[in-house]
């Protein structure tokens, strides 16, 4: 999770300087908060996912620890129950709440955190300048980014449980279908994969190393809502040949029959309850379901390497230049995330690959409690790539993995084909 | 549930009228709700208990559906989804919100289910004085001040479980040790049981009939926390023989070495964590802790009908006069209620009896959705009587029975010993 | 479960002695051990039930550790490893073989417990004779015909599971319906209720009493196949009204839509799937089943204390002549229990009262180890009275009370309706 | 799962018939029968695990199912309910008995699954030489096998469910520790990975394809008893930095200390308890444990390719000459399989991968139901190499893939080390 290089170069852009980063992912955090009501921001509706205030607080807790304590000797914790309060899985940090118990903490309030996110804001500026700590600040916004995104997808499931399907905002984005049919060729052979320029990555997109392909074409475009209306219709659901056997008694299990959100013809959204656009990319799927719904379309998914040799654009001779991780339907400001449909390789969904979430070769964590952040989690989960909707602009890249388990379904998830050629 | 006799004479008192009533309850529900931020209202800690805010409407839910409904004609519902959201658990009335899903009722927001209560308030009033509706007004008065209590109890869990131990107010009540030592003995023989006067009860406290009672004595007071200490100091908690066996599972498989709400020499309260007082009545114990105690003491628990019949303080030669139903510590306007000791029979907590929650001979649940008010709950649960610090004054008698399952414990519970003579 | 009273007079008929008793007891289990393979012998279908291996080891364990170990000084145990393995519930003990884990004990076999039983028998002989070990041997012998009810009870569930219905026996018993309909009524007043000859008892029957009965009638018959196929087909399975709370539960969470064995018109029976007679008595229902049935018939269960006073047969004019506890159909020797309809009170099934398990007045259990018998399962269950066609000859009598859990069928359970006068 | 190439050339020794192959499995599955009871043969102890006569039964119906029903058009079966009895997890086969129910089938009795055993031979023997059934016949042989190995490891598991430890057979075998220290190194580069011979190989082995290997070496030993002696005395099962999130996660929830089947200084095996040989392989661990004893040891584990690459010897300079996958600890007879430790790669322990268990580029699996063999796992699964003391010699080979679920332990698992160069 400590960045792999040099990051005297933002990640994010040319000329914006890290003490502007921190300010404003600092800010676009609590710019989303505004919507939500006190409760709204406190409670946790299952295990998986986490309260919009704990966000906020963890967030903060993570500059408090990593950065203010370890770095600054005159600070003084803000609160000191909150560390208990406000870990996430940190072992090495010691105690913590329970995680499905995170939903009871009604005090500290919402102000509470806010006030304590402008203290540890201030105690942060004369470290955010200070070459020192560029790779712990670079860190911790990238950190922060991953809550916001997450924040809003758990206040999405949140306020989903309710009957009355109440909406963070009123201005649904606008479906502009934009997608090109169509496939990306690769010839294979060698890639190089993994994190590999100057700027921040985390520690599982390292080292850098090489990888064997055989020749492959990537759909330049995501599969679609009405896409899948057809694989229902087709009966993809009950057809136990397409599935996993895990994927099957989940199935079972859970009375799956579509994808989570799914109501007739609408779908929940941060704008509430809204029709459903069958041009628009299909999201909040499993792994199992995108697997299964590879096999009845006579497709396959991606690899992860395949999917990031693709997106960058080398040795590709008949795709596109390479792709700009910063294009596409990302986030930019506190607006309702929506996938809508584009060209874009980074955006409106994360993308399922067949890969296992594994430690690439001589992959080693970083020392310490930080060296938590990826390599433990390397068990049982499935790599994905791209970003979405509700991904912060800037904030991903062709190395980029994120990782979730197979059955679960509250990110943005989708899905784009591949094929062995 | 209906009420079984006329209520022309007001049960809590001669010269109050039902509106007065009926304004008193409502208010008291509401000046409780004013330590609560938004999110403390919102929030479940378990499947047992409900929000603050969900008590706040339920109770409102059923004026506009017993009375307003089905007897105001002009009356239209404030919101259509509300009786989804906030009916409990009446079958006749239709689907409803999965209990364990209250606590993630954001909206409507706390001012909503405010403002809710006032137009029912309102468009009750005219009804209020109709000797037509008086027994059903008298029966929602009676539901009400039940849900009061179980706000505080649900509350306070909820509170509970956050690490930081808030308080919902800060001044604690003194304990006031005055219980009396010493036995009230009864002679036995034919007692009549069950409600008599002419005032409201449940129809779960009739029809009346006679009890055949032995020669027995029940303690002036309550067990308290020093003698509780003594049972666990003296392995109480391991020894096998003592306890149920069903009781025997249930400390095994959730660890139970100690009340609820016990840590080291203090104990949670609606101030916070507090020092216990050991001459203050224990409290918030299961029927299988109560009953082991009692084991352990050589003593034994009453049957209800021995409370009762001690209650009436008819044919009890030896006892004071008939103890008063509205002395005792119980609950007066919005102030933290803790069990202090008195020598009252009535208050501080709940009393376990040995007797099973079962119908009384003859009795035959009420016609419609409000007979499953009580009649479908007799299986497995057990009769407490008396009246807790919880209590709304004037809202219990000498028949009425409490029950709750022998495990659950988030009540204000305690117990006060008998003996064969 | 010590004998309250003198054994002087053998329980189950004046001119057999108690060494006579034993044999034919032991005997008996025996011989129903018979059809069964060392598998069938073995396995555990649920942990409510035990393998027929198990009971047959059990009841020697309890003969070699009450008596034997206590009472022979120059007895030495069969096998060290016994008592671990074949101890059920006795505390007081020690440690025990996990309930669950009973179907995974294929060593010893069961050629070593018969070996075992022929062991226990010829150490037991001496003291069968000697009347300061007849109270033990009079509890022993009764213990051991539990066991033999259990044991055929057992596996019948244990066959049941097996898709292809296996029979125990081939010869499946003829229904002769022979129950006459109408209703004994008796006039009220106080009975004497518990265990009042010089017979043997178990501790749970004691101390005689006394009870206050209204007038009341109890059906002369039991309910019938037939009348339960016009329940369902009335859907009362689906009418909540019928249903207490927790049983309406329960019929969702296991879904619940007829008795226990029954498959279209075949019932399950220790001779395989045979077709069901409709005037044959109903069987393999829960308590909640037959509270449920009673409603839906307009009437209701009667309780522990009256059916005891029209057992007894004392005032109650227009009754036959008192009954028979060792008339009706039970079990004689090793052949296929099956209800069949009679006129008696005891036999065919046990009959769920509306009275919940609680200890008489002034009970106490016995000192030690034997202590453990009864009064530990006082809660949370229901008395069933009379016998069915699985329980030895002999067993029952007016005072008998059997308790199961409200939810459990594996018994021949049946039901007998009541009503007010 | 279907033959991947001609098997004219039997894959387990030049000169043996298929025929032969053939008798010799189906004996060998009999004579392992010998020792158990009918009982012993009849119980499962887990989900995970089916009984001893569930497996002689199971191979039998795969031999019926797919070859006789299929290919022998005079074929009757023997029993119209066996199939849904003893099919395993072939959806397109049909219904089927519930996985955790296989252990209450005590009819047919072991004589009769003998029965139909023989049956099916005789009626197999036209079947086995002609060349149009050759693939299916040696895909048949395989699966006896692996149930072979399976049947071996489940009744450990039964017998250690068993207080008393019961044998099986009463010949420990004797350990003879001749591992050589040292490791074998590999230049990196591609290798050719999967099936590439004529003989028999699964589905799940192709196709053949390339990988990129980077310079490793791997340890000419397996990790010993001692070794995880040393790694427990060090504190490994307590610090958190060695362990997956999900293998912390289940050390607390399992309350897990130590491999499967150790209590104190000895091991559970199928002669019973013996004590425990530091210098023999470790064997009934875990994927998680494994991965976290190679973190404590400063070293990885292998993944597939490089075991492979290996195992083929080729281009792997300074290692002996390619292994013979038939050498090593593995089953010949009925004998108690133990680990005992050599310098041989295939035998004594199943040996974990880090890869997980995924299908190769251009995988399909084989159409019809025999195509469930393989493909529908490979998700949340892990890739052992090599072969155990269990496993039939001749089974195995270089391209092999067996597969658990990270937290499986009752198969003999252990692992061998492997470090970057």
């Amino acid at each position: 999770m400590l960045p792999t290089a040099s990051t005297r170069q933002p990640a994010t852009g040319g000329s914006v300087s890290l003490a502007a980063q921190f300010m404003a992912t600092r800010q676009l955090l609590e710019t989303l908060l505004e919507p939500l009501s006190e409760a709204d921001a406190t409670i946790q509706s299952m295990d998986d996912a986490s309260p919009a205030k704990w966000h906020a607080a963890h967030t903060t807790w993570f500059w408090e620890t990593f950065l203010l304590r370890d770095r600054a000797p005159e600070y003084r914790l803000f609160n000191e129950d909150f560390p208990f309060l406000f870990n996430s899985y940190y072992e090495a940090e010691g105690d913590r709440l329970l995680r499905r118990n995170r939903g009871l903490v009604t005090r500290p309030t919402l102000a509470d955190v806010l006030e304590w996110r402008a203290h540890v804001n201030e105690a942060m500026l004369p470290l955010l300048d200070d070459p020192a700590h560029a790779d712990l600040v670079t860190l911790g916004i990238a950190h922060e980014q991953q809550h916001i995104e997450l924040l809003l997808t758990d206040i999405k499931h949140a306020l989903s449980k309710n009957p009355i399907g109440p909406a963070m905002w009123n201005t649904p984005q606008v479906a502009k279908p934009q997608q090109e049919d169509g496939w990306i060729s690769h010839p294979g052979g060698i890639a190089r994969i993994g994190h590999q320029s100057d700027g921040f990555a985390f520690d599982n997109e390292g080292p850098v190393h090489r990888a064997l392909l055989e020749p492959f074409a990537l759909s330049r475009r995501l599969v679609t809502n009405g896409e899948w209306d057809a694989f229902i219709a087709d009966g993809g659901y009950e057809d136990h040949r397409l599935w996993l056997s895990d994927a099957w008694a989940w199935l079972d299990r859970c009375n799956i029959r579509k994808p989570l959100y799914w109501h007739d013809g609408e779908q929940f959204t941060h704008c509430g309850w809204q029709e459903r656009d069958p041009d628009a990319p299909v999201t909040h799927i499993s792994y199992y379901e995108a697997d299964a719904f590879a096999s009845w379309a006579g497709a396959r998914l991606p690899t992860e390497f395949e999917w990031e040799a693709i997106a960058r654009g080398q040795d590709t001779p008949d795709s596109d230049a390479a792709f700009n991780a910063s294009a596409g339907n990302q986030l930019d400001h506190a607006a309702p995330p929506q996938p809508v449909g584009t060209s874009e390789l980074f955006g409106d969904c994360w993308q399922f690959t067949r890969s296992a979430y594994l430690p690439y070769p001589r992959f080693a964590p970083a020392e310490g409690a930080v060296g938590e952040y990826n390599g433990k989690f390397m068990a049982g989960q499935w790599v994905l790539k791209g970003a979405s909707c509700a991904t912060v602009r800037g904030h991903s890249r062709a190395s980029y993995r994120n990782f979730f388990y197979p059955q679960q379904r509250w990110q943005f998830t989708g899905l784009r084909l591949a094929k062995d050629l």
